[in-house]
Protein backbone atom coordinates (compact mmCIF):
# COMPACT_ATOMS: atom_id res chain seq x y z
CA UNK A 1 0.00 0.00 0.00
CA UNK A 2 1.01 3.39 -0.54
CA UNK A 3 1.77 5.65 2.43
CA UNK A 4 -0.35 8.49 0.66
CA UNK A 5 -3.32 8.55 2.45
CA UNK A 6 -6.62 7.56 0.66
CA UNK A 7 -9.03 10.24 0.17
CA UNK A 8 -12.68 9.84 -0.83
CA UNK A 9 -14.08 13.32 -2.20
CA UNK A 10 -17.79 13.82 -2.57
CA UNK A 11 -20.57 16.54 -2.48
CA UNK A 12 -24.28 17.50 -2.84
CA UNK A 13 -24.10 20.09 -5.70
CA UNK A 14 -23.22 17.10 -8.07
CA UNK A 15 -20.07 15.76 -9.35
CA UNK A 16 -19.72 19.04 -12.36
CA UNK A 17 -20.33 21.57 -9.98
CA UNK A 18 -17.78 23.98 -9.69
CA UNK A 19 -17.34 23.77 -5.91
CA UNK A 20 -16.23 20.28 -6.10
CA UNK A 21 -14.29 20.80 -8.46
CA UNK A 22 -12.25 23.91 -6.50
CA UNK A 23 -11.83 20.86 -4.15
CA UNK A 24 -10.95 18.30 -6.17
CA UNK A 25 -8.20 20.56 -7.23
CA UNK A 26 -6.59 21.38 -3.71
CA UNK A 27 -6.97 18.29 -2.07
CA UNK A 28 -5.54 16.21 -5.07
CA UNK A 29 -1.75 17.26 -3.89
CA UNK A 30 -2.27 15.31 -0.69
CA UNK A 31 -3.21 11.43 -1.30
CA UNK A 32 -4.95 9.45 -3.79
CA UNK A 33 -8.10 10.63 -4.21
CA UNK A 34 -11.24 8.44 -5.07
CA UNK A 35 -14.11 10.83 -5.96
CA UNK A 36 -17.54 9.39 -5.94
CA UNK A 37 -20.45 12.23 -6.28
CA UNK A 38 -23.99 12.38 -7.19
CA UNK A 39 -24.63 12.68 -11.09
CA UNK A 40 -27.09 15.88 -10.82
CA UNK A 41 -27.94 18.15 -7.93
CA UNK A 42 -28.91 16.79 -4.69
CA UNK A 43 -29.12 20.10 -2.68
CA UNK A 44 -31.20 19.44 0.09
CA UNK A 45 -31.62 15.88 0.20
CA UNK A 46 -29.98 15.68 3.77
CA UNK A 47 -29.46 12.31 4.71
CA UNK A 48 -31.57 10.65 2.57
CA UNK A 49 -30.76 7.30 1.40
CA UNK A 50 -32.07 5.20 -1.50
CA UNK A 51 -33.72 2.09 -0.90
CA UNK A 52 -36.57 1.79 -3.10
CA UNK A 53 -34.52 1.79 -6.13
CA UNK A 54 -31.59 0.37 -7.07
CA UNK A 55 -28.04 2.66 -7.72
CA UNK A 56 -26.00 2.97 -10.31
CA UNK A 57 -21.59 4.05 -10.86
CA UNK A 58 -20.66 5.39 -13.61
CA UNK A 59 -16.98 5.50 -13.87
CA UNK A 60 -15.69 8.93 -15.49
CA UNK A 61 -12.09 9.04 -14.93
CA UNK A 62 -8.66 7.34 -14.03
CA UNK A 63 -5.39 9.17 -13.71
CA UNK A 64 -2.50 8.36 -11.64
CA UNK A 65 -3.43 9.06 -7.72
CA UNK A 66 -7.21 9.43 -9.03
CA UNK A 67 -10.38 7.72 -9.80
CA UNK A 68 -14.15 9.57 -10.68
CA UNK A 69 -17.34 8.50 -10.38
CA UNK A 70 -20.90 10.14 -10.27
CA UNK A 71 -23.40 7.80 -9.12
CA UNK A 72 -27.68 8.55 -9.19
CA UNK A 73 -28.21 8.15 -5.59
CA UNK A 74 -27.88 11.03 -2.44
CA UNK A 75 -24.57 12.01 -0.70
CA UNK A 76 -24.96 9.69 1.96
CA UNK A 77 -25.47 7.09 -1.19
CA UNK A 78 -22.07 8.05 -2.70
CA UNK A 79 -19.99 7.33 0.20
CA UNK A 80 -21.37 4.32 1.37
CA UNK A 81 -20.64 2.76 -2.26
CA UNK A 82 -17.28 4.69 -2.32
CA UNK A 83 -16.85 2.49 0.83
CA UNK A 84 -18.11 -0.89 -0.04
CA UNK A 85 -17.76 -1.04 -3.92
CA UNK A 86 -15.13 1.15 -5.28
CA UNK A 87 -12.71 1.63 -2.87
CA UNK A 88 -13.60 -1.88 -1.26
CA UNK A 89 -11.85 -0.35 2.41
CA UNK A 90 -12.77 2.86 4.34
CA UNK A 91 -10.79 5.77 3.41
CA UNK A 92 -8.27 7.29 5.66
CA UNK A 93 -10.18 11.31 5.00
CA UNK A 94 -13.33 12.19 3.47
CA UNK A 95 -14.17 15.67 2.45
CA UNK A 96 -17.42 16.48 1.01
CA UNK A 97 -18.28 20.28 -0.87
CA UNK A 98 -17.22 22.88 -1.43
CA UNK A 99 -20.87 23.43 -1.57
CA UNK A 100 -22.58 26.34 -2.93
CA UNK A 101 -24.59 27.95 -0.04
CA UNK A 102 -23.71 27.91 3.32
CA UNK A 103 -24.44 24.98 5.67
CA UNK A 104 -24.01 26.92 8.91
CA UNK A 105 -26.83 27.16 11.82
CA UNK A 106 -29.28 25.12 10.91
CA UNK A 107 -28.72 24.73 7.32
CA UNK A 108 -26.76 21.48 8.34
CA UNK A 109 -30.38 20.02 8.98
CA UNK A 110 -30.89 19.93 5.16
CA UNK A 111 -27.39 19.42 4.11
CA UNK A 112 -26.25 16.72 1.76
CA UNK A 113 -22.78 17.81 1.92
CA UNK A 114 -22.84 17.55 5.55
CA UNK A 115 -24.91 14.33 5.67
CA UNK A 116 -21.80 12.61 3.37
CA UNK A 117 -19.47 13.73 6.70
CA UNK A 118 -21.58 11.98 9.29
CA UNK A 119 -21.83 8.69 7.40
CA UNK A 120 -17.97 9.01 6.97
CA UNK A 121 -17.74 9.72 10.74
CA UNK A 122 -19.91 7.11 11.43
CA UNK A 123 -17.85 4.82 9.99
CA UNK A 124 -14.88 6.32 11.88
CA UNK A 125 -13.41 8.22 8.94
CA UNK A 126 -12.13 11.82 9.92
CA UNK A 127 -14.12 14.10 7.60
CA UNK A 128 -14.76 17.54 7.02
CA UNK A 129 -17.34 19.29 4.92
CA UNK A 130 -16.65 22.50 3.37
CA UNK A 131 -19.47 25.14 2.65
CA UNK A 132 -18.80 28.70 0.59
CA UNK A 133 -21.72 31.15 1.91
CA UNK A 134 -22.66 31.41 -2.03
CA UNK A 135 -25.38 30.01 -3.64
CA UNK A 136 -24.09 31.38 -6.87
CA UNK A 137 -22.78 28.74 -9.58
CA UNK A 138 -20.71 31.03 -11.05
CA UNK A 139 -19.51 31.43 -7.05
CA UNK A 140 -15.66 32.93 -6.64
CA UNK A 141 -14.18 29.46 -4.95
CA UNK A 142 -10.80 31.07 -5.57
CA UNK A 143 -10.24 32.53 -1.68
CA UNK A 144 -11.45 29.20 -0.31
CA UNK A 145 -7.88 28.01 -1.35
CA UNK A 146 -5.78 28.32 1.59
CA UNK A 147 -8.28 28.32 3.97
CA UNK A 148 -9.43 24.42 3.06
CA UNK A 149 -5.74 23.58 2.18
CA UNK A 150 -4.83 24.78 5.74
CA UNK A 151 -7.76 22.83 7.16
CA UNK A 152 -7.04 19.77 5.51
CA UNK A 153 -3.37 19.71 6.44
CA UNK A 154 -4.21 19.82 10.00
CA UNK A 155 -6.94 17.31 9.58
CA UNK A 156 -4.42 14.85 7.77
CA UNK A 157 -1.85 15.47 10.39
CA UNK A 158 -4.00 15.05 13.46
CA UNK A 159 -7.04 13.22 12.83
CA UNK A 160 -10.43 14.05 14.79
CA UNK A 161 -11.50 12.82 17.73
CA UNK A 162 -13.63 9.16 17.61
CA UNK A 163 -16.99 10.26 16.54
CA UNK A 164 -16.65 14.21 16.06
CA UNK A 165 -16.45 15.26 12.09
CA UNK A 166 -16.32 19.44 11.05
CA UNK A 167 -18.66 21.52 9.34
CA UNK A 168 -16.65 24.11 7.82
CA UNK A 169 -18.56 27.01 6.33
CA UNK A 170 -16.53 29.93 4.43
CA UNK A 171 -17.37 33.75 3.87
CA UNK A 172 -18.16 35.01 0.39
CA UNK A 173 -15.28 37.89 0.02
CA UNK A 174 -11.90 38.57 -1.31
CA UNK A 175 -8.85 36.58 0.70
CA UNK A 176 -7.86 39.48 1.86
CA UNK A 177 -10.77 40.35 3.64
CA UNK A 178 -11.14 36.91 5.27
CA UNK A 179 -10.34 37.52 9.09
CA UNK A 180 -9.08 33.70 10.05
CA UNK A 181 -10.33 30.27 11.10
CA UNK A 182 -12.37 30.62 14.71
CA UNK A 183 -13.69 27.12 16.21
CA UNK A 184 -17.76 27.95 17.01
CA UNK A 185 -20.31 26.61 17.94
CA UNK A 186 -23.85 26.45 16.03
CA UNK A 187 -26.13 28.56 15.87
CA UNK A 188 -29.46 28.84 16.66
CA UNK A 189 -31.67 29.86 13.30
CA UNK A 190 -34.21 28.21 11.43
CA UNK A 191 -35.61 28.84 8.18
CA UNK A 192 -39.58 30.05 8.39
CA UNK A 193 -41.89 28.24 6.08
CA UNK A 194 -43.00 29.99 3.12
CA UNK A 195 -44.47 28.55 -0.16
CA UNK A 196 -45.41 30.46 -4.17
CA UNK A 197 -48.68 29.00 -4.74
CA UNK A 198 -49.60 28.96 -8.18
CA UNK A 199 -51.75 27.29 -10.76
CA UNK A 200 -51.20 25.42 -13.38
CA UNK A 201 -52.51 25.46 -17.08
CA UNK A 202 -55.57 22.71 -15.83
CA UNK A 203 -56.33 25.16 -13.05
CA UNK A 204 -54.61 22.73 -9.99
CA UNK A 205 -52.97 24.56 -7.45
CA UNK A 206 -48.89 23.90 -6.78
CA UNK A 207 -46.26 24.86 -4.49
CA UNK A 208 -42.76 25.60 -4.80
CA UNK A 209 -41.07 25.89 -1.73
CA UNK A 210 -39.66 29.09 -0.63
CA UNK A 211 -37.85 30.28 2.66
CA UNK A 212 -36.71 32.60 5.28
CA UNK A 213 -33.35 32.42 7.74
CA UNK A 214 -34.46 33.82 10.70
CA UNK A 215 -32.15 33.79 13.11
CA UNK A 216 -32.91 32.79 16.93
CA UNK A 217 -29.73 33.85 18.41
CA UNK A 218 -26.51 35.44 17.68
CA UNK A 219 -23.70 34.77 20.35
CA UNK A 220 -20.43 35.42 19.55
CA UNK A 221 -19.36 31.59 19.59
CA UNK A 222 -21.60 30.46 16.98
CA UNK A 223 -20.45 29.85 12.82
CA UNK A 224 -23.36 31.93 12.14
CA UNK A 225 -21.90 35.50 13.80
CA UNK A 226 -18.47 34.23 12.34
CA UNK A 227 -19.54 33.75 8.90
CA UNK A 228 -21.06 37.43 9.49
CA UNK A 229 -18.16 38.85 10.19
CA UNK A 230 -15.62 37.19 7.37
CA UNK A 231 -14.58 34.30 9.53
CA UNK A 232 -13.87 30.49 8.39
CA UNK A 233 -16.32 28.73 11.29
CA UNK A 234 -15.04 25.26 12.19
CA UNK A 235 -17.53 23.91 14.05
CA UNK A 236 -16.99 19.98 15.62
CA UNK A 237 -20.28 17.82 14.87
CA UNK A 238 -21.74 14.45 16.61
CA UNK A 239 -24.40 12.79 15.46
CA UNK A 240 -25.72 11.88 19.14
CA UNK A 241 -29.10 13.90 19.08
CA UNK A 242 -30.13 13.47 22.62
CA UNK A 243 -31.24 16.82 24.54
CA UNK A 244 -28.73 15.74 27.98
CA UNK A 245 -29.97 19.13 28.86
CA UNK A 246 -33.62 18.69 29.12
CA UNK A 247 -33.06 15.34 30.79
CA UNK A 248 -33.83 15.94 34.74
CA UNK A 249 -36.40 17.74 33.50
CA UNK A 250 -37.92 15.04 31.73
CA UNK A 251 -37.41 12.28 34.15
CA UNK A 252 -40.10 12.84 36.26
CA UNK A 253 -42.82 12.58 33.87
CA UNK A 254 -41.48 9.26 32.12
CA UNK B 1 -60.90 29.82 19.00
CA UNK B 2 -61.92 26.13 20.26
CA UNK B 3 -60.01 25.08 23.37
CA UNK B 4 -59.76 21.88 22.05
CA UNK B 5 -56.19 21.55 20.67
CA UNK B 6 -54.89 21.81 16.85
CA UNK B 7 -52.92 18.52 16.23
CA UNK B 8 -51.28 17.95 13.40
CA UNK B 9 -50.40 13.97 12.37
CA UNK B 10 -47.80 12.94 9.64
CA UNK B 11 -45.43 10.17 8.93
CA UNK B 12 -43.20 8.30 6.57
CA UNK B 13 -44.16 5.53 5.42
CA UNK B 14 -47.30 7.61 3.62
CA UNK B 15 -51.20 8.15 3.90
CA UNK B 16 -52.25 4.75 3.63
CA UNK B 17 -49.94 2.95 5.88
CA UNK B 18 -51.57 1.12 9.21
CA UNK B 19 -48.72 2.86 11.33
CA UNK B 20 -50.79 6.31 10.41
CA UNK B 21 -54.16 4.99 10.98
CA UNK B 22 -54.02 3.36 13.91
CA UNK B 23 -51.94 6.87 15.36
CA UNK B 24 -54.85 8.69 13.56
CA UNK B 25 -57.48 6.65 15.89
CA UNK B 26 -55.61 7.10 19.08
CA UNK B 27 -55.38 10.76 18.85
CA UNK B 28 -58.42 11.94 17.19
CA UNK B 29 -60.67 12.30 20.69
CA UNK B 30 -57.92 14.69 21.98
CA UNK B 31 -58.34 17.70 19.93
CA UNK B 32 -58.91 18.58 16.35
CA UNK B 33 -56.64 16.99 13.79
CA UNK B 34 -55.13 17.92 10.41
CA UNK B 35 -53.21 14.69 8.78
CA UNK B 36 -50.71 16.01 6.37
CA UNK B 37 -49.02 12.66 5.12
CA UNK B 38 -46.95 11.69 2.36
CA UNK B 39 -49.00 10.48 -0.78
CA UNK B 40 -46.65 7.30 -0.83
CA UNK B 41 -43.68 5.70 1.49
CA UNK B 42 -40.83 7.58 2.12
CA UNK B 43 -38.57 6.07 4.54
CA UNK B 44 -34.54 6.76 4.79
CA UNK B 45 -35.50 10.28 2.78
CA UNK B 46 -34.17 11.84 6.01
CA UNK B 47 -34.57 15.72 6.61
CA UNK B 48 -35.15 16.07 2.76
CA UNK B 49 -36.64 19.32 1.54
CA UNK B 50 -38.45 19.61 -2.14
CA UNK B 51 -36.91 22.45 -3.96
CA UNK B 52 -36.24 21.26 -7.27
CA UNK B 53 -40.02 20.58 -8.03
CA UNK B 54 -43.47 21.82 -6.99
CA UNK B 55 -44.99 20.30 -4.31
CA UNK B 56 -49.16 19.39 -4.57
CA UNK B 57 -51.40 18.88 -1.85
CA UNK B 58 -54.70 16.53 -2.26
CA UNK B 59 -57.55 16.72 0.18
CA UNK B 60 -59.06 13.78 1.28
CA UNK B 61 -61.39 14.13 3.54
CA UNK B 62 -63.01 17.13 6.24
CA UNK B 63 -65.36 15.40 8.98
CA UNK B 64 -65.83 17.18 12.40
CA UNK B 65 -62.64 18.07 13.98
CA UNK B 66 -60.77 16.18 11.01
CA UNK B 67 -59.58 17.01 8.14
CA UNK B 68 -56.72 14.69 5.71
CA UNK B 69 -54.38 15.74 3.25
CA UNK B 70 -51.67 13.91 0.98
CA UNK B 71 -48.64 15.20 -0.43
CA UNK B 72 -46.09 14.57 -2.60
CA UNK B 73 -43.28 15.58 -1.10
CA UNK B 74 -41.00 14.41 1.67
CA UNK B 75 -42.31 14.26 5.71
CA UNK B 76 -40.29 18.10 5.98
CA UNK B 77 -42.17 19.21 3.25
CA UNK B 78 -45.53 17.90 4.79
CA UNK B 79 -45.13 19.98 7.41
CA UNK B 80 -44.09 23.20 6.07
CA UNK B 81 -47.11 23.06 3.94
CA UNK B 82 -49.13 22.06 6.88
CA UNK B 83 -48.10 25.28 8.95
CA UNK B 84 -48.50 27.66 5.79
CA UNK B 85 -50.90 26.29 3.55
CA UNK B 86 -53.59 23.99 4.99
CA UNK B 87 -53.50 25.26 8.71
CA UNK B 88 -51.95 28.80 8.01
CA UNK B 89 -50.86 28.82 11.66
CA UNK B 90 -48.44 26.69 13.73
CA UNK B 91 -50.40 23.67 15.47
CA UNK B 92 -50.17 22.89 19.60
CA UNK B 93 -48.89 19.81 18.95
CA UNK B 94 -47.32 17.24 16.34
CA UNK B 95 -47.37 13.57 15.94
CA UNK B 96 -45.92 11.70 13.80
CA UNK B 97 -45.70 7.89 13.04
CA UNK B 98 -46.54 5.43 14.12
CA UNK B 99 -43.98 4.66 11.79
CA UNK B 100 -43.23 0.71 10.71
CA UNK B 101 -39.58 0.13 12.17
CA UNK B 102 -37.55 1.42 14.84
CA UNK B 103 -36.18 4.69 15.10
CA UNK B 104 -33.98 4.28 17.76
CA UNK B 105 -29.75 4.82 18.38
CA UNK B 106 -28.51 6.26 14.86
CA UNK B 107 -31.83 5.48 12.47
CA UNK B 108 -32.99 8.87 13.58
CA UNK B 109 -30.68 10.05 11.22
CA UNK B 110 -32.31 8.82 8.26
CA UNK B 111 -35.44 8.84 9.72
CA UNK B 112 -38.58 11.09 7.48
CA UNK B 113 -40.73 10.36 10.54
CA UNK B 114 -38.11 12.04 13.04
CA UNK B 115 -37.42 15.13 10.38
CA UNK B 116 -41.20 16.07 10.77
CA UNK B 117 -40.21 16.08 14.14
CA UNK B 118 -37.34 18.09 14.55
CA UNK B 119 -39.49 20.47 11.96
CA UNK B 120 -42.17 20.59 14.57
CA UNK B 121 -39.51 21.89 17.51
CA UNK B 122 -37.74 23.53 15.34
CA UNK B 123 -40.93 26.05 14.47
CA UNK B 124 -41.54 25.45 18.42
CA UNK B 125 -44.29 23.01 18.06
CA UNK B 126 -44.22 20.09 20.89
CA UNK B 127 -43.49 17.68 18.73
CA UNK B 128 -43.07 13.63 19.36
CA UNK B 129 -42.34 10.87 16.80
CA UNK B 130 -43.31 7.23 17.37
CA UNK B 131 -42.33 4.39 16.17
CA UNK B 132 -42.75 0.52 16.20
CA UNK B 133 -39.94 -2.01 16.18
CA UNK B 134 -40.89 -4.25 13.29
CA UNK B 135 -40.95 -3.09 9.37
CA UNK B 136 -43.77 -5.42 8.51
CA UNK B 137 -46.63 -3.65 7.10
CA UNK B 138 -48.71 -5.82 8.74
CA UNK B 139 -47.49 -5.31 11.99
CA UNK B 140 -49.83 -5.57 15.18
CA UNK B 141 -50.39 -1.81 16.34
CA UNK B 142 -52.73 -3.02 18.84
CA UNK B 143 -50.58 -3.30 21.70
CA UNK B 144 -48.81 0.26 21.75
CA UNK B 145 -52.18 2.19 22.18
CA UNK B 146 -52.41 2.54 26.33
CA UNK B 147 -48.43 3.59 25.36
CA UNK B 148 -49.06 6.11 22.82
CA UNK B 149 -51.88 7.89 24.76
CA UNK B 150 -50.19 8.10 27.74
CA UNK B 151 -47.30 9.74 26.32
CA UNK B 152 -49.76 11.92 24.28
CA UNK B 153 -51.43 12.97 27.21
CA UNK B 154 -48.48 13.67 29.24
CA UNK B 155 -46.85 16.53 26.35
CA UNK B 156 -50.29 17.85 25.58
CA UNK B 157 -51.03 18.44 29.66
CA UNK B 158 -47.22 19.67 30.69
CA UNK B 159 -45.66 20.40 26.89
CA UNK B 160 -42.11 20.11 26.07
CA UNK B 161 -39.27 22.31 26.60
CA UNK B 162 -38.11 24.64 24.14
CA UNK B 163 -36.09 23.35 21.16
CA UNK B 164 -36.84 19.82 22.26
CA UNK B 165 -39.08 17.19 21.18
CA UNK B 166 -39.57 13.15 21.80
CA UNK B 167 -38.40 9.91 20.17
CA UNK B 168 -40.68 7.14 20.90
CA UNK B 169 -40.05 3.41 20.36
CA UNK B 170 -41.90 0.86 20.95
CA UNK B 171 -41.43 -2.63 21.58
CA UNK B 172 -43.10 -5.38 18.84
CA UNK B 173 -44.47 -7.41 21.78
CA UNK B 174 -47.79 -8.41 23.05
CA UNK B 175 -48.70 -5.31 25.73
CA UNK B 176 -48.17 -8.20 28.76
CA UNK B 177 -44.91 -8.02 28.32
CA UNK B 178 -44.31 -4.55 27.51
CA UNK B 179 -42.23 -3.49 30.99
CA UNK B 180 -43.47 0.10 30.58
CA UNK B 181 -42.26 3.47 29.68
CA UNK B 182 -38.50 4.81 29.89
CA UNK B 183 -36.40 7.97 29.64
CA UNK B 184 -33.11 7.15 27.57
CA UNK B 185 -30.79 8.86 25.60
CA UNK B 186 -29.51 7.63 22.01
CA UNK B 187 -27.31 4.18 21.58
CA UNK B 188 -24.85 4.26 19.67
CA UNK B 189 -24.57 2.49 16.73
CA UNK B 190 -23.97 2.55 12.82
CA UNK B 191 -25.30 0.55 9.63
CA UNK B 192 -22.75 -0.74 8.00
CA UNK B 193 -22.97 -0.46 4.44
CA UNK B 194 -23.47 -3.33 2.43
CA UNK B 195 -25.34 -3.77 -1.35
CA UNK B 196 -26.16 -6.48 -3.71
CA UNK B 197 -24.40 -6.63 -6.78
CA UNK B 198 -26.46 -7.23 -9.77
CA UNK B 199 -26.20 -7.27 -13.78
CA UNK B 200 -29.89 -5.92 -15.57
CA UNK B 201 -30.10 -7.57 -19.30
CA UNK B 202 -27.92 -5.13 -20.83
CA UNK B 203 -25.25 -6.20 -19.05
CA UNK B 204 -25.14 -2.91 -16.82
CA UNK B 205 -24.24 -3.28 -13.02
CA UNK B 206 -27.10 -1.93 -10.28
CA UNK B 207 -26.47 -2.05 -6.68
CA UNK B 208 -29.48 -2.67 -3.65
CA UNK B 209 -28.65 -0.99 -0.90
CA UNK B 210 -29.15 -3.24 2.17
CA UNK B 211 -27.18 -3.06 5.35
CA UNK B 212 -26.17 -4.73 8.89
CA UNK B 213 -26.92 -2.57 11.95
CA UNK B 214 -23.79 -2.69 14.25
CA UNK B 215 -24.49 -1.59 17.81
CA UNK B 216 -20.93 0.10 19.24
CA UNK B 217 -22.79 0.48 22.91
CA UNK B 218 -25.35 -1.25 24.82
CA UNK B 219 -25.27 0.63 28.26
CA UNK B 220 -28.63 0.56 29.83
CA UNK B 221 -29.77 3.79 29.67
CA UNK B 222 -29.75 4.12 25.89
CA UNK B 223 -33.03 3.41 23.34
CA UNK B 224 -31.70 0.43 22.14
CA UNK B 225 -30.95 -1.61 25.32
CA UNK B 226 -34.60 0.01 26.53
CA UNK B 227 -35.99 -1.44 23.10
CA UNK B 228 -34.54 -4.76 23.16
CA UNK B 229 -35.59 -5.68 27.30
CA UNK B 230 -39.39 -4.61 25.79
CA UNK B 231 -39.37 -1.06 26.86
CA UNK B 232 -41.03 1.66 25.41
CA UNK B 233 -38.03 4.33 25.17
CA UNK B 234 -38.38 8.01 25.30
CA UNK B 235 -35.48 9.65 24.15
CA UNK B 236 -35.04 13.68 24.08
CA UNK B 237 -34.05 15.23 20.78
CA UNK B 238 -32.61 18.22 19.95
CA UNK B 239 -30.77 19.77 16.77
CA UNK B 240 -27.17 20.94 17.64
CA UNK B 241 -25.32 19.04 16.01
CA UNK B 242 -22.37 20.84 18.16
CA UNK B 243 -19.53 18.18 19.80
CA UNK B 244 -19.48 20.53 23.17
CA UNK B 245 -16.85 17.69 24.29
CA UNK B 246 -14.89 18.39 21.66
CA UNK B 247 -14.18 21.87 21.13
CA UNK B 248 -10.92 21.57 24.66
CA UNK B 249 -9.47 19.78 22.47
CA UNK B 250 -10.06 21.58 19.31
CA UNK B 251 -9.71 24.78 20.54
CA UNK B 252 -5.40 24.53 20.55
CA UNK B 253 -5.69 23.37 16.70
CA UNK B 254 -8.41 25.90 15.33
Amino acid sequence: MSKKPLILITNDDGVKAPGIRALISYIRPFGTVVVVAPDRPQSGTAHAVTIAHPLRLEHISNETDYEEYSCNGTPADCVKLAFKIVMRRRPDFLFSGINHGTNASINIVYSGTMAAVLEGALAGVPSVGFSLNSYSLNADFGPSEQFVKSIVTNVISEGLPQGVCLNVNIPDVSVEKIMGITLCRQAAGTWQEDFDEREDPNGRKYYWMKGVYVQTGNAKDTDQWALEHNFVSVVPVQFDLTANGAMELLRKRF
